[in-house]
């Protein structure tokens, strides 16, 4: 039971790493590479084709500008793909998120938020995704949104304390 | 193992009828519902707190407009939760695309396209997700995918023949 | 009577502070808070509901991304509900606006321009609405309005003498 | 204690008609009118210095393209002021939506959604707005919420049972 | 003959100051003033009633947000109102110049580029206007636009020279 | 003294009638010319080089998509142009808008409206310019606002008396 | 010496039989073709990479929402490939063209214009290219060029006549 | 054979530098050229007019804001013309993608990704073009592809390696 986290250049690791540090919090295992639809697409079919036996159970890809990685991923396995938009243009990320989201009906990508929240939330999908059949997870997702709501709750009388 | 198809709206119907019918397809139970983040938050949030007991493994949510229902549902569950944009303002589905996809870091919301084609894919997503654990289920992903690679084939020989 | 001030992020203060010391200004009761549609939703819907018996007349809620904390405190309480989007994505605060503004028919959210300029009038569309009933309010907008004409008049002054 | 109710040309009436309907259900007093920021300033102008002596507590004010109407209004009244952008042309009702909603500071706008939920909320809003100092008006609010909610059970059980 | 060069707001001198300055340039008399559709919208109206007969051949106004000023302006006179939007919002002057270009049928403003760009253009067509009736001014003109293309020649050669 | 009103296409000249018709009815000449920036780029070139000497005053230009006509024309001549958005391809006009309003520093084009209401304004600006040399049109121009007010209070008398 | 229309779904045939008409008028041989970078992906990579050889040497692919085919087959041969952007969604044709028009460095695809328009384009675009190799062909684009000036200069006539 | 890179101001120079770089690692001889569509037309005309006979095979145009300087030469030539959209005003590109991707039927501009990446693509599309009828240019291009895969890789190895 592993997480592919894939990202289209080096240039996206700041943005991936998010993802990267999520699903270490939560243990699962995560396998980080760089592969392009444009530049290496043998590599991403290949990677796509054999990611389930190689025991990959969610894929996430993040890419930037005209962001075909994560439905060329999906083009070639009927693994979940996540997409992560990354804004890495002048465009401020619109052209990645179109590109990622309005794929065609018949071969979905599961579109989250543009940049690093997008990447975190990518990866806490992944586990909601794991967590199906995995009761430990399910407790540990449980525990995070807690923990996240215990933090609120803190900022929250921080502030209207002050 | 259940799919919940939620729709903010009767309007709404036309569109996510695509689900169900890929999700009858596919053999997977579903439950259409109609239910509002802003008429009816409590049956919303009731919902979606009981969902994983009462068996159901995915949400779909459509919604259109300011397009709130699936991050709400998503905020009191850790299901995976996917998020269909309809079109049904004059602004082009653009506000439900950014309303759902761009959801703050913690509670993700896996969106897809706008309209009947995010629909669709939804439910393929939905079927991915629950693939995972059912052999028979990725079988059937297979034979799917099979099936539209023949489909474009066989119009790819109508129009190159012709 | 009271003006409540909701954030959905400590990140969102900077901005919100704006509306804090306008309603200062005006001599109105203001009660700062941070709490999240998504990581903390019943906390919201727990102070939309009790909020008017607890004195607050106005609830102005500001928030980045996929902001759908007016919306959802809209959903659970009849008082005025002023939103305020946060510019905080890659995507300029677009994506806040329409999440924001584009509230389905029922459940009505008074949007007001992105970031600071919108959180201050937010305070001042409060005051606008809270001085329908208080005469000394009323005056003070007066005021206000005057204050800013001759400022106007000033800076005019100063620019066309030099 | 009185809404009126502005639009810029005839063309918007179709649409402005929702805000008199929603309005006559509350039983609140209305004022349809029709003036032009642009083509009779001067009726504007005097329009909103005299509103609030003349018992209006409420300005709503729908426009389309360059909808000026709402903000010109509030530079001469201190009455809450709400703008519904109108859909008028090519641009699909965002020119409309930015131009009410991004007033400067000093000078707010309430902004609701473009179109007909639009004007719609922006009645609802008044209501609200009103129903601050009126008993009756904050019981037929939560009522219209509860008939809100129990249509959507109803449109519910009847897609769930069918 | 004189053109007058209006701002809503100090922050936007930097920009409208390229309009001083090219009418500096053609020596065409100009006047700064800072005045606000919002804040000091009688002032708006009374200069521009007052106008003409005072001598102004041509407005150029710019504004940011929903830059009302040229619109307000253009409501009050039939002089040529030239309008500059200002990127001063994180919408990136999107909504400046929806704002200005927008005008409904019967009041035009005549929209130029976001920005210095724009000022500077708008202080161009000004003089463009004024030629019509000024032989000098013509000539003037087609000696920078002469200028203009030597520039350009000039750079061209140091680039291809190099 | 005259306005010539260009066009890219024969299509344009369903909305470029709005600019002649209001051209006759304030009695200006007014010239209808059919060239393309892209199609008969020299015939663009060599009309607005020689505009000036055959007795036109304004340009008025309108074009769709990539619409470069108004900055071709602008290009050629010191006289004012002015360009007329068309929304003829499935971007909703915002194309043409860009094209147009976006001219760099040196070269000015007036925009208006996308659309109808643009080719009107535009022939309104045409006749604002003229009317600085021309008393009677100036006249006119008063009667045609006040003509507009009337229209406007008639329709409100209308509205409001119902 | 041909060229290759390749498009990802029959619904697109309307627009690209558009290239097809084109280059039939200017006598090139065109190959008709449906592959999908999605649902026959394979397809599409074998295609791409024996298209040289197979006697291509021009692609143009069209193709709507993320409209990846494009990029994908211009990932797989270093032929020039020339994507037409579809508008099939409710987002008007804009994911389109982000998706296609943004690759990344390394890997271009030549984008022409949303709809017919761009279908039309595209193919004077590949007869642009082959005709610097084919001195009858520059020939028939100069006729062409030609034709379309005359065009213009009789719709110009008819309309100027009138 | 030649590939022409214009650009429509010394500033855009920082980004078409990445065209010059990528044509000489293939060897291809380039003339640099800054030529304006609006500051120096005419000689933007002169020079698209005699390109093919000067030996240029493809023109590369890179222009920013209404960037009309690819299709006023595109209007001039047969030659293939790639446009290169700069990001050089507050709308971030959209506004030079659209003004040259946009071009009407009759006439493409082959337009790329905003900014350096698309300057670095257009080279890279031109030796597609050029490598038609050059063996040599071919295999580099094919050299190069390889060599792009391999970097991937190697970065790949590096990142999953760590």
């Amino acid at each position: 039971m592993k997480v592919a986290v894939l990202m289209g250049s080096p240039s996206d690791l700041p943005v991936m790493e998010e993802a990267r540090a999520l699903l270490d919090r939560f243990g699962v295992d995560c396998e980080m590479r760089i592969m392009s639809a444009h530049r290496s697409p043998e590599e991403v079919a290949s990677f796509a084709r054999s990611a389930r036996e190689r025991g990959v159970s969610v894929v996430i890809a993040g890419a930037g500008m005209a962001a075909h990685l994560a439905g060329v991923v999906a083009a070639h396995t009927t693994l979940p793909v996540i997409g992560v938009p990354v804004a890495s243009s002048p465009l401020g990320g619109l052209d990645a998120l179109l590109s990622m989201v309005q794929m065609p009906p018949g071969v979905p990508v599961a579109t989250v938020s543009v940049g690093k929240a997008g990447a975190k939330n990518a990866a806490l999908l992944a586990v909601e995704i794991l967590a199906l059949g995995d009761e430990g997870l399910r407790k540990k997702l449980d525990a995070y949104r807690e923990d996240m709501r215990r933090q609120v709750l803190e900022e929250d009388a921080k502030l209207s304390g002050a």
